[in-house]
């Protein structure tokens, strides 16, 4: 699978406890579950998918600058980051990858400091409110933008 | 096809100059090209997709409420009636009908004006930012939470 | 019944529903209903009722414009118009009528951008969070102002 | 008259002046005149009304607090207070009565800080903008509540 | 006249009751009578001139889109819907057609949320506060753009 | 001295204290003592003064409605009030006396929230800053003004 | 006891009706049950607690005055006053005696004009959203301050 | 030519640059080339035209109350000015003569803090956007009122 | 009357024509009338007073600089750069000489942009609304706190 | 002790510093006497106490995602965080343990960027501006709350 | 030295009492001083520097004109019109030479209306807080910028 | 070089990308070669110099705790966090040491949500917009403070 394209789905703050917490809000699905789900569908369309979460927005923006010249897509979860790190949009950035905001729950139904993103407008694209359904469709806006899509 | 579920595609002010303008922003595909690919798109998966647009916002609020109890899903493209209508907020809850938001371009990436949306706290999920394949994405949504997605 | 005062009962967008939806919320008495119960309580008074209701917000325009110079009293339930039209203001200034702002639920209640008023500014007083009854008290307000009130 | 429903009019600040200033605004009617009027309105739906009036915050309060099992339903004019005193919102709930905040003079004309109520989110209804009518008005909303209307 | 180039007037919400209507402040000139000297002295300059006029954002909407490569130059009164409506912006845009804004009166000296236009930022200039006499200098500079004023 | 016209001085919440307090701030001379001095200087040109305190709002309101049709000016020290209570600014006007706003400190140099009066707007004129000598020069204003200042 | 330092708890608007309404929010023990609780707890470490509420800022305030060089702390519950009064703000600087702000509820949690109190900035130190413990555990503070604590 | 009427055309501050600079924004002609020709225009319809222009705010204000019952219209850009000087404002109103407030650019097109002015409030009518000829557009404005248009 | 305290009297721009202008607003005295007042008032406790308008920024923080090591007091009406000049605030402060801030009328009852003074916070106090007589008030202050006032 | 329930404390960004800086402000108790403190008084109740500070964010968040069905109970000064991280505020109510918000200084006299916790809404008690005691009482809430106080 | 490139200095109003008034804020080194020490800098590096200050904006905007086409670059300390300039941002931008903003002291450590420039967003970079050395290092990145520095 | 005083260079988040990323904006200079350039610069005046970059607040906090008491001037790029952390601003506090605050491009330029800094209240001075040469002019203005520079 030399050559194939690389997509790489970044999970911020308090994600690895998906599945494991209010299950009726954000599904019962674990973040390992989804992330193989996503990476066989990758595959099926002949790209290659790597999945990593922390808790550490340092961390994060590590990983990003690591996908630079490397992954030829990102899909970003901010989670809390979204809302108050400028680090965070700049490193989005700096990787010059393209980049799709992901949310599971609808933000705009939430607190009001959620209403607005830092990385909106950074990101190519944003999709919110499908719960893990948001991270296959932003999967397939990646693949369609390079031209993966069956 | 008796019995397929019904998906109900809206689309708001301008659209319908969609590809015979700004091509570079928005893409050359017209409205209809892009309706005809969402209805063969629906069929595949054993739905029926209706797809309407208008200037008026009375008209979009009557169409909606013409779903009520007869649509399974709208997909909605408030345009510019996204950021100044109430009335069309209303209509969404008022249709019982689960709504997905939709716009071609990033909102977030324009004026400030476009950064809030009156229908976002009302609607399912919110897809925007990837030109005529937001409709795609928003239909396989809609298709997966109806249960039809092969 | 010649020379009867005539009192115009305006309804804006979404309120052909009423009663069909959310009756837990806003009863369920129909539009019909609470537009026929007004018509016999002015009648009773030796007033003539006409109730409209239109989603466009062009066409209760045009309604107001009627109204000028033939309609003694205005009761406008302007819905979610009476938060962003400054037209439909404007259109209440234009028609030369005294008009009562109505509205079933309690604003006041409900989201932030409910809680500004364009119509209020211009119109005689305002009666909200009664249901049916809000339309039967401002009905009674304008009886009394036309001196017609038993 | 035993076991009639007892109805409170709570007059906020300055209303005592009523009938005596500025009669081309408020009208000539006194307070004690107004609440004459509601009392006989009342009485003859066979509802005991009582009508009071202070002008010290605390006072309304305890009058608010000694309503409480006893009142079936307050009409209540915070006068200035509507504004400010989010002690005396909180006695509108601690009473667990009832309440329609009603004004004389249609407050959304008058002065900006006057836009905004601190009693509304906790009332049933507002009737503003019809001068003496405005207390009439209230007082058919709750004998209607209360099953009470001819 | 072939080949001459057309100006498009455009009149939002309640214009049509100019002249009718507080002719101390808007003037007793009816719209028929100006667009009817507009008419002429845009003839004398060897120009077409349209008006049109309606209370129905959509076919304002409607209207700008027919102006689209026919039109070279658009007069927009936008009324009450200049404050609100991104739609009748964005149909702006789409028209492709240099627009001028005008308004009659001076909205600056009125109510603070007409201090703030949704459509000047995508016309060429604005003119206002000059009565009829802001459309007579709208369609000079439109003539002078056109290198046809004399 | 029958006839001579009545000046009141009000004085607000916790001026009681003044003279015992802060000395270094709002000087060593006691309210009785400013009092004392105001109505020598009265007495001096004619007029009666009555000085009352009071750190109830509502026995504030009730005083200045006492001065209605008696006293020919008021001088007012709000203190913590001026900020905050739109019913004492309506007993201002309910008054119907004219009144001179007056401040021992510069409000203008302490908390954000000091810098809003809600009584400047119904007062004559505003006084701050210059200790007890505010009031002393409040008291020549309203002299002045009523032709008795020799 | 002679010398024992003296403690006052200061109670606001509608706390009187503490345990009888709402008990599932503010819990079942009345305003008496609480302030004897404090009163065993403060004679334990050999001070005396009073203990007094009012719905009346201006009572409140002379209480204060009246605590001033003879409390050695006290504990307020402005209730509903602490986000309006800037009376009872300076009543407490005005009082010298350090001061605890206390709340039953988490007043962040409420809406969103109880998030800002205008008593904070002059109070030692504030305690919210522990029921009637937020009163036990203000006592220790201040008897942990007094030297007096177990 | 005694007894022409006079119109004073005031140009603010940075406006002596004009065609030296950025022509592309602002046009090749120099503002003397734009006098002249505006003088020329006045003369033809029997008036007189003055200009001046200053870059200090003083200068300007000086030559707005020498103009007081001299001149018939003023025709002012303000430039930097509109934005920040309320004395220029008040002179504007001092000076007694109806004054048109004219700009180069469309101001809303430009950063934030031009959206708002200080001088339309007080100024007959606006026009922006049109470069020199939003001069030509004023002074026909001005000779209209004056009934000096041919 | 060597060694006699210097007062500076500093009107700001447009006072230079009080008593020209809305005598019914402003007072029918001309400025040199009420500085010809207060130099026979000030002369009268042992006092000098200069008085100096100008309807320049500069030139007013030129003379307040002058005034440093020479005036006992100076008495600042800044007119419309009370709202507007940090560099005239700063001057103040610089001039190291105590400045009292006056106004001819109440700004608090005018626009809004008129409520915010960027001179009080440096200045000892204010008067304001009392016309002329402001002026009077403010050399009695500044007489009194030089020990002069008889 | 086996079974005794578990109490975290956790400390944010720069409380290791505790005691070593500025001690007039903050005391001279290091952290780690606080701890022990704290620790000595939870066993005294029959509680394991366990401190934890860390200057990472992603570090803090991991700390409150172990206490996850372990700790009783959790006491939490964010320090900076409180005020920026939406990410330690989900991790809050991901944990899924009551926390305390503790605070060493009365933020409310502090930067008004300091006002505004995002931890208050989703914790249950605050406590604040008592030093080292904040966290003594905390604990005390704590133990209460788990039913361990004696 | 024919051929040197020259550097304009500009110090806007107050600051030519620089040295003279509160030397612990400022220093002790008057503005002479200061430009003396910055004029043979200059020459060391073989550059022209010329000093100009004015309290008059518009003689500070002719400076700049004035050095349009003749400086290379200009070091600008706007003072107190930093902050309400918009005709003195107008002329950095006219003079179309690159412009360095200059403070004295910390401008974001004073008050509110201080943290806002109007000069950065037209200015190549800001330097603020250092004292004299401000413009120092001003004066060595301007030098840098043309080359010039050992 | 011992007893040489130290200075760090405290590099934050994205900036190890520097001179990699967008040259056209930041240069084309690395991180590494500016740092080398600093220490030569500083070596040259006697002084240590460390530079130091990450991506972690926690880290960059826990390098300034490291320099308290050791570095004699701290140069601090915050970079996205400048805008948003307050732990990072209570950490120059926490260190005792002075810094300046340093920006590679001119931020008032840039979006608006970098128009506010929570550094430059607790820092030296401020020097943004000169590319690599900000950290020279900064490493200067810390020599000069230290006495070293020639």
């Amino acid at each position: 699978m030399a050559g194939s394209p690389s997509i790489l789905v970044l999970h911020g703050p308090n994600l690895n406890l998906l599945g494991t917490r209010e299950p009726e809000v954000y599904g019962s699905e674990t973040l390992a579950e989804i992330d193989a789900r996503l990476r066989v569908r990758a595959a099926a369309s002949g790209a290659l998918l790597e999945a990593f979460q922390s808790n550490h927005e340092g961390v994060l923006i590590d990983r990003l600058h690591a996908a630079r010249g490397q992954a030829a897509y990102v899909i970003l979860n901010g989670a809390g980051l979204t809302h108050t790190s400028v680090a965070l949009r700049d490193a989005v950035v700096a990787s010059e990858v393209p980049t799709i905001e992901v949310h599971l729950s609808n933000v705009n139904k939430r607190e009001a400091f959620r209403h607005v993103s830092l990385l909106s407008g950074v990101c190519v694209g944003i999709i919110s409110g499908f719960g893990a359904m948001s991270y296959v469709l932003a999967l397939d806006a990646a693949l369609d933008a390079l031209g993966l899509r069956r």
